[in-house]
């Protein structure tokens, strides 16, 4: 864009238009709307963000993302329920908190296995997970995963690596329509999948 | 949202999706995005944010915005060229800039007349432009206003305030637009075209 604004602002929309979900036009919206309201918004928004760059991290126990070592849902003694929901991205987390059926805790892997991308069991949390199953007195694992390929050959595999625990493990199990993302349903959706979880 | 994770990025998201053109979803991915990459991409967004939320400002001479007193077009003495264009909001001249077709000048309005919503000629910066038509050897104003009533209102004003002055008074052509099909377009839009045809 060759125009008057200075070498920030130009630089600041170019780099919002880079945004997932944003583009030149949205990311010059935004910017402007951010300027005129600059006394307030803008300030707290670059201070918010320059913190959460800062702070930002895996929970070391589930994954999640947080400002401290452990996230709010792993120090809670009230969500000590026994139970592990298992996700592939954090988003899937957040969309179950959402729903809010699940009192447990939860395992976000950070992907699904692919022997296209060359992702493999230990590129994921998995070895975490089996650990977990030891240390925290599970007696349930609920697999929240995608019902794509990718995500149903992933709950195959976990299944297979937990079956000798003996630990209960199911599936989330009506409501979620072939070849949909977690990230993508409705809230009622994801509640009524998760209230009748199956046997996997 | 009662979720896992720490307030700043629950606030960060909140704040996010009330952003023009996003919603919670958005920005979550947006969030979730940052924070993947935020070796470099979050703070480097927050600290553009914070240098543009304290510098930028509007230019005094045409209200452009800009990082110093005046603007890059203000201050480039290539474009003194005895034309101003006078638009609405600052969104307008980048498109204009965008065009690369204008050599001159900009005046940013700030707005449009309204008598419902009670905006006069000096809630606008219309006194700041009949004082540029003295200082600065104007000889063309063009008119680059909405073709709405509201804009067509405050252009008419403009062009009676300026009278006296007896400067040239343009306004942008109407007609089809470039890769317009005229199946599509408006009837207003097809009579201006009509009636202003020309020599093919």
């Amino acid at each position: 864009m060759a125009t008057g604004p200075g070498d920030d602002i130009e630089t600041l929309i170019t780099t919002m238009a880079r945004l997932p979900g944003l583009g030149p036009r949205s990311a010059r919206r935004v910017v402007l709307h951010l300027i005129r309201k600059r006394a307030g918004q803008m300030a707290q928004l670059a201070s918010l963000m320059a913190n959460v760059a800062e702070s930002a991290r895996e929970c070391v126990a589930c994954g999640n993302i947080t400002q401290s070592d452990l996230c709010p849902i792993c120090t809670d003694p009230a969500r000590a329920t026994g139970e592990i929901c298992v996700v592939t991205e954090v988003a899937d987390l957040w969309a179950l908190e959402r729903g809010r059926a699940f009192k447990g805790r939860y395992h976000v892997l950070g992907g699904s296995l692919s022997a296209l991308d060359e992702i493999g069991p230990d590129d994921l949390r998995i070895p975490q997970l089996i650990a977990r199953i030891a240390d925290e007195h599970v007696s349930e694992v609920i697999l929240a995963l995608s019902a794509t390929v990718e995500g149903q050959t992933t709950a195959h595999y976990i299944a297979d690596s937990l079956a000798v625990t003996g630990v209960t493990i199911t599936g989330l199990a009506q409501g979620v329509p072939i070849g949909g993302e977690l990230d993508y349903l409705d809230d009622g959706t994801i509640t009524a999948a998760l209230r009748a979880r199956r046997k996997f």
